[in-house]
């Protein structure tokens, strides 16, 4: 059997410890293509550099393995991949793993998602990993046995058109992973909670923080798995029409008479 | 009654035509507060600034109006809007009107649209506006009696919990546009073009291009109505899962047995 041709991204830089552990677990399945972002490019979301500034720089290459890094966001690394870089599509898009949850709607803000989401729309099938700790120096010894299993399953059988896969890991704790539970996306939200400063030219300037909070106490979401040890999986598409409200809206369509 | 409080932003700077009608529009329908992108920020999605480098600066005020510029993305504008600068959050969030389609799958990309969905994760009806022209010099004034009215059903009447509006106007034509159509989110896609050059430190950049592909002729969807000369009303939402497949997924709990 061809080996497949595998695009990794992530958008917390080439060096990062999520990044080299993903690229060491694809190397023994498919022939590799990296396209890291340049700096850390944390909650960039769907965001694509539509200046004239994208630069995509060769780092290594050897048989069945070449790395780049570009200057862009992960969803540019992607694109610039494979209609730019790339002489044909890759088999497979994977991103991460991501030092921190995408979980409920942090998806929304994910850079690492994103990647996933735009080979998607191309129908490449693709694939965010993603782990439940910001810590730049978090083990990720824990993950290999599963990502290499959703991967080889994801290339042995693909998946649906329009739907990729938002994986989530529990951190490491004294009990190992419970399994893999497919999942809903969580209710959540941020809030967020700005603080105030000045910097060295005199401005006034803002720095994010903030919680997230979880609305939602489903036994069937991601937020549920992740914090009861399991592993989440949710199949994930980028059509956002909430069709249950499809046929509840036809009130718009007659305020134009009443102008 | 009393007046509603819209916060209203958009990503083609303070000064955008479009931004300016739609500030006129709003003005009689409640107490407004303006928070723009300082720069033109097309396409950066659900990006917010995470470094601390964000800052809101007054233009101007008077009774019932107020003026701020962000040096962020429309996010950041809405984010830092209600959760920082203003003492209470705003009865509605309005974005646009942007120059340029956001239906189909634009709504992916679309800052204006992200305004509104952060909105929408924080229980704040929202409504994106948006023209099928890029031109800066658009002319947007068949637009004002439909924008007043749909603004006004929303104030008067709500939208559901978790839902926010994706509306998309057809440019000018020689008829008069023909209505309003509720309708879902097309299937398309951006095929890029990246073009080489060289900037003036020597270095290789790409230039993004490229073509909007759709690929859904269905006579329901948002494409197919500006199109046909329809404004286009999405409902939308942030819940990514592909639903549908949630139940097809279960292969995947598997995988982990047999490692």
């Amino acid at each position: 059997m061809k080996k497949p041709l595998i695009l990794i991204t992530n958008d917390d830089s080439i060096n990062a410890k999520g990044l080299r552990k993903l690229i060491s677990l694809m190397r023994p399945l498919g022939d590799v293509v990296v396209i890291s972002t340049v700096d850390v490019m944390s909650a960039k979301g769907h965001s694509i550099t539509t200046t004239p500034t994208l630069k995509v720089t060769p780092v290594q290459e050897m048989p069945g393995y070449r790395e780049f890094v570009c200057n862009g966001t992960p969803v540019d690394c992607v694109k610039a991949g494979y209609q730019w870089l790339l002489d044909k599509a890759p088999d497979l898009v994977v991103s991460g793993i991501n030092h921190g949850s995408n979980a409920s709607t942090n998806v929304i803000y994910s850079g690492t998602m994103a990647a996933v989401i735009e080979a998607c729309m191309d129908g490449i099938d693709g694939i965010g990993f993603s782990l439940d700790s910001y810590a730049a120096d978090a083990d990720f010894d824990h993950l290999d046995a599963p990502i290499t299993a959703i991967t080889k399953e994801v290339i042995a059988h693909g998946l649906p058109k329009g739907v990729c896969l938002n994986v989530n890991f529990p951190y490491r704790r004294e009990e190992p992973i419970r399994g893999i539970r497919v999942c809903r996306q969580a209710q959540g939200r941020w809030v967020e909670a700005y603080n105030d400063f000045v910097d060295e030219h005199g401005n006034n300037c803002l720095k994010l923080g903030g919680a997230f909070i979880c609305d939602d106490d489903g036994e069937d979401t991601d937020y549920w798995a992740i914090n009861h040890n399991y592993i989440s999986l949710v199949p994930t598409h980028y059509d956002l029409t909430a069709m249950q409200y499809l046929d509840k809206m036809s009130r718009f369509e007659k305020v134009m008479n009443v102008l």
